[in-house]
């Protein structure tokens, strides 16, 4: 009853009598739901399957880590990670199991430290960047210059920057996606190149990281034309605090640098391995990460965690049987040194027709996005993977971009492909730092990402019929 | 009415006409509700203004950390540090600044690694115990004998252990009060001495920690009577966990050690600044931490907290005028190497009489709980306390047991004592490592212990006067 009365006196208010009734706006446009496709029974059991049960990609990634350790791209450990591969992929059941070697540079990190030697004497925590140049074995000393940006820098003149050592700082934050990777890397990728050029002697940078931990991140960097390799290493953040203190006291600050490296030729390899689809000649199906690591940590989150989850996916559709389609599993060799593994692949297969390409490489916690980049044809099937996801707390993202890192330059070239986009949120207080060790992978998001790998290549394959042995057993 | 009805209901039942009524239980004793005298109105004053404003204690802690950093006992860091002291000291407007010389053995580390040569070669993460006998400098290698606990260690024949490096492991779990340390601490303290008499070459631990970085945890041991002294080390939790790992593969370990280090006869210090009372013939209340800290942090947590805050609580005393009593402010040298400046201080003073002596020594997270021992006479005075801190959150405890680390053994030896404990939850993650430092304080935790321990000084002061330059002000 009140109501009734209200909403009348609501109505006569709005319109009182003899008035010109109001203008209304225009309705907004609604954000048309998102309708996804039902999910086929064999998916979805499939990918719960390996959400409750997966070992394969703990026995994968443990096992590398715990034999193996670190593996940079290009040293004997890497070679022996190869060798571990090769036996772990025969004995999981893979066919055409092979290495594919090719040639490379190899940087070697030596003896580094770095000490304030005035005003206030003490040693920082520090690692060189990848391609850095060496000092002597005694090291190099001189005035730090500091600037809080690149920008900063790129706008001093010569004279505040020639023969002295460069601190780079910037303020990269915590981000889900890991998007601020790229512009607030800027002080490593090109802070060396920039101080090298206005004449610095070296350059140090506030470590690429969102922790708070005395383990430096390393990180390679690669000297532009015309820019003369000099000394570049990373502080790790607390130190880099600590030296942007130091300098706010006003008073000259000089450093002690020791960054000893040396280069050698060497060679490393991608090790690639197969489900061998029913139809040989249908485009194959691509899934891996890196094998190699830096040499600081195990190489846990970065990489292991992405060949153990797609190789375990490609593992858990060989056990149901036979997709149409071959699934192809690439460890890539010498990602961190320069996309080396990546970049040979494309080389000698980057022409040939591939379904769909995809590499995890972004550590270890849950995924929550899926994009893809199939096609415009295929946009049935991208939905149908958003489908297939989304039951795992995978949000569907967009249909017409994806990126990875060995495989972004064919991605760039043209080939089909899907991004699964793991939790970054805490992913760079590990990245590129002694800290990259098993202990920071959760076997549970493991297994997420095992389930949506293996959802994946189940709604890409083209179908599983039951393989002789599966036949066999019923 | 409903309510009525169910109780005359259920009483009808528990006594049915013409049965026994049955027995009743004795009422559970009821625990006793804690009344705390109300706090004064200068004491509560004073403790919020130091909650709401205090920026000593930050300053401090922030000036030692940058202009010293580390400052190992007998070093010339410390001694630097201790000149800090004084000026500090002075600055703030402490009287009596003093500093009493005292010498000592000072242990130096120099070039540590380990490797794993074995069937899994890599490198592990471990920095060497104080007093830890030194390896030559091209170090020594031995197969691993890996024990879960002490206790393993102690019931193996000496057989399994002559000429191995052995490695203990444990199982400390995280603990608000910190009480883990005690008995899971037994494997630094007790396990070098245990394994030495049974003939081990060396003794690796995993870290007293409850972190997992890549930081191996410091700390010192010393080798009991009949146990030849034999290098010692703490191995990073995830190098600990890694070691296991590799141990449960079943084939024999082998490991690299190298763990160099030297002894000299060197110096340290007490520093000591006073408020000094009205009356000067009353027992000081002394307050302080140690000044001194492991070589690889910048001691910022253990101990430049414990300094910064009962100086700042000492200062916020001082502003506000004249206590009756002297307040005496201590930061204790070389500390971490076996508790010189306490005993020296011990040595000196502890047969004179104290109003009640406390020391911060457990970093910088808030203050949860005050325990005090000042004596069967001085109950009152203890509820005082309890009462002024309350409003804080922190909880009364104890009133018979109070402890500390410089000051322990002059509470043994009778001294009326305060303990205000600090959140220990997060301690150990960050202790005697390379992590201690200045980014780990959190200001707001750090301003509710200068305020904790302002209320402590005002309540057992004996009463503020104003002083010369605060009365001029009025």
């Amino acid at each position: 009853m009140i109501r009734t009365f209200l909403t009348a006196a609501l109505l006569a208010s709005a319109a009182p009598l003899g008035a010109q009734p109001l203008p209304t706006p225009t309705p907004a446009p609604s954000s048309a739901p998102l309708y996804l496709p039902t999910v086929p029974a064999d998916v979805a059991a499939l990918r719960d399957r390996a959400l409750n049960d997966d070992h394969y990609a703990w026995d994968i990634v443990e096992g590398l880590t715990t034999e193996i350790g670190q593996r940079m791209g290009g040293t004997e450990a890497e070679a022996r990670a190869r060798e571990w591969a090769v036996a772990k992929l025969k004995a999981l059941g893979f066919s055409n199991v092979r290495v594919e070697r090719f040639a490379m540079p190899v940087w070697t990190r030596g003896a580094e430290s770095a000490e304030i030697l005035a005003p206030f004497p003490q040693k920082l925590a520090l690692t060189a960047f990848g391609n850095s140049a060496s000092t002597p074995p005694g090291g190099i000393s001189g005035e730090v210059v500091g600037f809080d940006t690149l920008a900063d820098l790129m706008a001093a003149p010569d004279a505040a920057v020639r023969g002295k050592i460069v601190f780079i700082s910037h303020a990269m934050p915590r981000t889900q996606d890991g998007s601020g990777y790229g512009f607030f890397g800027g002080p490593r990728r090109q802070g060396p190149s920039i101080a090298s050029r206005k004449g610095a002697i070296a350059v140090v940078v506030r470590s690429i990281g969102t922790d708070h931990h005395r383990n430096p991140h390393a990180g390679s960097q690669s000297f532009e034309e015309g820019a003369s390799p000099i000394p570049s290493a990373a502080l790790a953040l607390p130190d880099a605090e600590q030296l942007q203190r130091i300098l706010k006291r006003g008073k000259p600050v000089s450093m002690h640098l020791t960054l000893v490296s040396s280069v050698r030729q060497g060679e490393s390899g991608n090790v690639i391995a197969e489900v061998p689809g029913r139809d040989p000649k249908a485009p194959v199906l691509l899934v891996g990460g890196h094998l190699d690591s830096w040499d600081l940590g195990t190489g846990a989150i970065d990489d292991g965690a992405g060949v153990a989850i797609t190789t375990a996916a490609a593992k858990h559709i060989m056990d149901a049987g036979r997709p149409l389609r071959t699934i192809r599993v690439v460890w890539f060799g010498a990602e961190e040194m320069g996309l080396y593994g990546g970049m040979f692949y494309k080389d000698l297969h980057g022409r040939e027709p591939h379904y769909a390409i995809a590499e995890s490489d972004f550590g270890a916690d849950r995924i929550w996005k899926v994009d893809s980049k199939l096609g415009t044809t295929r946009e049935a099937e991208a939905r149908a993977l958003q489908a297939a996801l989304a039951p795992l707390g995978i949000v569907p993202g967009a249909i017409d971009k994806a990126d990875g890192s060995d495989i972004g330059p064919m991605i760039e070239g043209g080939l089909p492909a899907v991004g699964l986009s793991q939790d970054g949120t805490h992913y760079f207080d590990i990245h590129h730092t002694p800290d990259d060790t098993l202990d920071k992978i959760d076997p549970e998001q493991l297994r997420q990402n095992v389930a949506a790998w293996t959802a994946m290549l189940a709604t890409l394959s083209g179908g599983i019929e039951p393989g002789p042995k599966q036949a066999k057993r019923r």
